[in-house]
């Protein structure tokens, strides 16, 4: 989607943006995760056109991020199932809800609440440092580039 | 940006898509997390034109997630600071360069590390609850909907 100019782009943002950045495919990510798998449950929720949503199910499926199952043999019937590398975009969706509950809710507060299923606490996400084990504000986030990569920058 | 149909999704992440939905913006939002500051860095990282640059930078000027302060007065020049609002975005965006990293990079690895600045470690981000204290795994994400909102959902 980035065009030309995404050969430039050595950075895990812009890959990823690549094949989940386009407006309803997230969208489609996020209800894949609140347990939608069948067609016509993510066009409803989504209000997509037909041919809209048949091309993103296949970007995704594509992108090994859903696979398409057959639920029914007789007529033939397909799902659409979060794989583990799907799942994986929990996080990065979750920190864009939280950044809109903060920023964009209204005065009802957020849409949705993150709770630990366990004691039903609030859920944040924070960055953490897997030696120390301490939490790391963004401040002390060292983001420097691979030396490896340093020749394609 | 997701037009007509936006009204009916009563979400975080489709009001935070609207915002920085768009390819580029968050290009311009991991550039300025990065440090950059002025009008033609941003253009030279990006590759991009500068009416697309200057529209992509007036939104978030107006979505209260950039600052444009003048520095120089003659001539007059201005520069693009992140605001509290435009930094609480590291959190989604750094998500999704780790899922970029796991899934996307090359043999060479991921073109950035994200170390914690006091002890050089590897920093993750991870759901953790504000009850317990505990990691909270994706699978014990209660995401249940807000029932101030019910009605219009």
């Amino acid at each position: 989607m980035l065009g030309r100019t995404y050969d430039n782009q050595v950075c895990s943002i812009a890959r990823t943006l690549e094949i989940v950045g386009e407006r309803w495919t997230l969208l489609i990510v996020r209800d894949a995760l609140l347990g939608l798998r069948r067609f016509d449950e993510f066009r409803e929720s989504l209000g997509l056109a037909r041919n809209v949503l048949s091309d993103r199910l296949a970007r995704l499926v594509e992108a090994g991020i859903l696979d398409r199952v057959r639920y029914q043999e007789h007529p033939e019937r397909y799902e659409y199932r979060l794989t583990a590398k799907g799942r994986d975009l929990s996080g990065a969706l979750i920190g864009l809800m939280h950044w809109g509950d903060k920023h964009l809710a209204g005065a009802a507060g957020p849409p949705r609440f993150t709770r630990h299923a366990g004691c039903g606490g609030d859920v944040v996400t924070r960055f953490v440092c897997t030696d120390c084990g301490e939490r790391v504000p963004p401040g002390a986030l060292d983001m420097r580039l691979n030396p490896a990569l340093a020749t394609q920058g």
